[in-house]
């Protein structure tokens, strides 16, 4: 186990065949249709559950959720819009993008002029298809390119089909348990409601699934929680079955929109100074570039787990997030955005975070009153030169974790204070503890 | 009610009308001979009154004042020098800041040698009279320009005549009490002391007069009062005089210099973190070039709400302030020195800073689970496509007001953390109000 | 008794003589064999004691200090190497930086190959003898410019002699106690443990010397105590000699390499806000150049005052430190490396923090309501003309030292918002208590 914690949670990664291996999973996950609800969240679900053990809850429709209701569950067979002669200009099969979330069904013809104010499009980007979904209207629409909209002739007939149930039925969620030594638990949550938009999100369910792979064959110290939800009512769902056990949750991290090239951004939690933040920051500290942003209200289901009744200590962890990407929330999020590289880094940003959260720990000295000696453990050289030179980090670790091992201070607070690599105050940290000059604070 | 809130105390304001105003005012209140004590000081409250509704207290010679004792009552008929001709070469009635404040009574002749030891002169401003009073020595002298002084021959004899009466008699100070909602009081509070300068502190007691006919007619959460008196004993006597009450001043600013075109100040409270400190500190940031200062036990009549026994939460606003004009305590100091369109902006600022002090609040969400479904209480569009836009602050505010309604933050808090206006704040919290999203704390 | 606290204990130092004792007691001590025990640091004492009353303290070997024990006393009576035709080539009578610290007694012969393993040298400095130490170990060695050891042939034969005694016998530390009006201590410690090597530290124990040699002409606030020990194991044997009295160190400061030309330097105590550490950033923030760095667990003896079990307020102030200066730990830190100017600033500014740190006292306004009338009092000028310049320091002082005289504010409280020198602050306290305006805090 000393040996375990010195090494920590990312032993073994191989970053670049990790990111490979994130890739395949999202290409396999790209064309699902998952929404809300319905079977192509079930079916990415699956997916996921092949490489680590979930648990799957099913939420009536119509069950309350706080302020919410859970919706009717909606599952589309075909989608299109033809022109007069029977050829369909519009097709749900070229992309899963062209029908606006939970449209109801309907059989229709229409002209174009009617048929216009049922399409969104971008016209700043003529060639791309927009994301658009109206979960709490009763109506129905089309999302399409700008390309597609101006070829619609006022008064020509179109024909519209949305061969769509929307009934009662489920939302559907699911969780995996690493279990620990301890029950408390850090949270890793991610959405799984987006259709064929890569970045956003195919990529974060793609990685945190390889995670918990790379998770189940460890020794951890605290519990790990996946959650894979759709966003908003998912999470909301959760903690709402939850509630007596939030107390458990330490540290959490919602991480999506992990595979584009950009920056790694962290987000902090409401409170903004808690371990995540804390161990984020530190390691993001290591990796110039990226960056860390306080807590906005709006974002991903961050929202619901720092609302104010919750208020719980959970960060975001993105590349390039919501909204600040041209690409977002159209059909040019597609696979081309994502890459091996920036998964792979997204990995191990993420297992070092975690690395931060599990290995930290405070300790007492068994020796406070002035420096123990060193020499006689094998700890320091038998010839001495003075002080420890900037190179030496292993031996300025040592005599920092002595120094502030008074039960005040984590390996975290050392590390910061010292400026060190975490993981070589831990390492310094497990070599006093073999020489019985630390115990670990009760 | 919501909507008088929503609106602000500032509503109705014309800055250009109520400089114009301000400037006409000043005009009129500029020759008035002012001083500690006298009927130049009973004429300013009596004009002042014509605006806002006041009560005037006299206080009696020789009433003790904490560590001071009301001075006799100072008052002027006439004072001049005339030369060997008698011809008058200084006279009061060309600018009362001829006679040193509080010289007693002389009618005498004397020598250039002798008169040039009661002189007062800036050498480096020739054509410039200096302000000087002695208030607590008993002396007389003159205030005159460099040229003046110059003219004197060594030898020659002068006439002097200061025909002023120094006796028992009493301070005037007046105060306006605009009642509101609460008996928590907000302190204006200005010098009426000086005599021909027109930006220290003509300005003040103008802007203050249309300021208090401004609010007479709102409706105020807190009572605001409005202190018109002599610097130093005024503010001293008034405290004296209401020990008892002090506990309700929940925000003050003393409001002097405010008429020349310099930038404006706002000098922080003793404490230095109090309300009035940050509504003045945000609604100065929203206004470039403004500056923010700590508190110096120097200046204007903040000193005595400062003293160590009151640590009243009053600060300072100004435009450029005592001593930091070359024009400062001279003739210089006069009506060319001060503009409408300044004294309307000092006007508009003041009445920012309290809109934001009488419209803070605390709210409580009644919803803290998550987010509220802003959607069907048509407070989100139907069709989401994201994140709010940064142009979409109403947006942006609705959810900071709810993320952050926890008891524990007041809309000012909100609108610092938000990086928001007060007004669009104040204004989302108002529509949750509405929506029954929010409720004040009790 | 005013007088003197106005003064201060810098009152009637000449730097420039001052510097210059030091350095001729410096001259006196660069040649005795100092080591971590033995006669070189009883002569190094006896000397000091000449300027100072000191109190010696013999530990015998073998007594247990916290995780250490006493180790045998060490002296050197001669120690070289001779070549085979029987010439020195090294010599401890050259330089007692040539024979390895602690090194054990030893007659051979042996070939130059094998003699090189003894040899410590700087490749970088060829012509510098390194000083090292190993204490801990058993085992002897020779330390030697590289010149010196390129020119000893492998195949040859040399001598070598240690004529050394290594056995029990006494860790030796000495300290003066200067009485103050209260138990209270100031501690001054500096290490006498390196031989010939002027700036680390011969310059810290003359400088500590002429210092005590001051401080027993003065009439002290608070008692201090200097203390004379070998480095690391001499604190650890005070410390553990006087564990019952360690609450009475209010401040201390390790001061050693205070004889270089570079600028000072404030090393932080290891909680870093204590009162030293405040009186020594607000001194030195008054000398251009100097710097106040965060305590580090290396460098000089504040590594055992500020071990977590203690965690006293003790600072380090040197010149340029350990380590830091080319010529640290080898025969070139010599005299010429130390200068009588840079002795005396560093006294003067030792004397400055020691100041500060004995005039802090904290009063109380005897006229808290408003400001008094300090006119009546003579403390301000009878014809007002405004807030006071820049330039009239001493009233600002006055105004400052009321305005904060609440019982929550030192002087140095005061210095330091006031952004005033503490002298002037103090004096115009003692103004201010003589006018009947203060009373000191009970």
């Amino acid at each position: 186990m000393q040996e375990a914690r010195s090494r920590g949670l990312s032993a073994g990664l191989d970053p670049v065949a990790a990111g490979a291996e994130i890739l395949d999973l999202a290409r396999r996950l790209m064309p699902l249709p998952r929404s809300l609800t319905g079977d192509g969240v079930r079916e990415t679900l699956r997916v996921v559950g092949e490489l680590v053990p979930l648990a799957v809850t099913e939420v009536p429709t119509g069950t309350p959720i706080f302020d919410w209701t859970t919706p009717r569950e909606w599952n589309v067979a075909d989608a299109w819009i033809a022109d007069s002669t029977g050829r369909r200009i519009v097709d749900r099969r070229d992309s899963n993008l062209h029908l606006l979330g939970y449209s109801h069904p309907v059989r229709t013809t229409l002209t174009g002029a009617e048929l216009d104010k049922r399409l969104y499009s971008l016209p700043e980007f003529p060639d791309r298809i927009p994301y658009r979904t109206a979960y709490w209207a009763d109506t129905w629409g089309f999302c399409v390119t700008e390309e597609q909209r101006r070829a619609i002739r006022p008064e020509d007939e179109y024909e519209v089909c949305v061969d769509a149930r929307l009934e009662d039925g489920h939302l559907t969620y699911a969780e995996a348990l690493l279990p620990g030594e301890s029950e408390d638990e850090v949270l890793l949550s991610t959405y799984v409601c987006h259709p064929a938009l890569a970045n956003d999100n195919v990529s974060g369910i793609a990685l945190l699934a390889v995670l918990g792979k790379h998770l189940v064959e460890r020794r951890l110290r605290r519990s790990h929680r996946l959650l894979f939800s759709p966003g908003t009512l998912g999470p909301l769902a959760w903690l709402s079955r939850n509630l007596e056990h939030l107390d458990r949750i330490r540290a959490g991290l919602v991480v999506a929109c992990v595979g584009d090239p950009g920056p790694l951004r962290y987000k902090r939690s409401r409170a903004g100074d808690t371990a995540v933040d804390r161990a984020a920051a530190y390691v993001l500290r290591g990796r110039p570039g990226s960056m860390v942003e306080d807590f906005v209200p709006w974002g991903g289901d961050e929202r619901q787990f720092c609302s104010p009744g919750f208020d719980l200590p959970v960060g975001a962890l993105t590349r390039t997030p919501h909204g600040l990407f041209p690409e977002y929330h159209s059909s040019a999020d597609d696979l081309d955005l994502i890459d091996a590289e920036s998964l792979g880094d997204s990995l191990a940003a993420t297992l070092e975070i975690l690395d931060v959260l599990d290995g930290d720990r405070t300790y007492v000295s068994r020796n406070p009153y002035g420096e123990p000696q060193l020499g006689r453990r094998g700890l320091y050289r038998e010839v001495s030169s003075g002080a420890p030179r900037e190179e030496e980090s292993f031996q300025r670790a040592l005599l920092w974790v002595l120094n502030l091992a008074d039960g005040g201070h984590s390996l975290l607070d050392v590390a910061e204070r010292a400026d060190l690599p975490f993981a070589v105050v831990a390492s310094a940290a497990s070599a006093l503890l073999d020489a019985d000059l630390l115990e670990e604070q009760s």
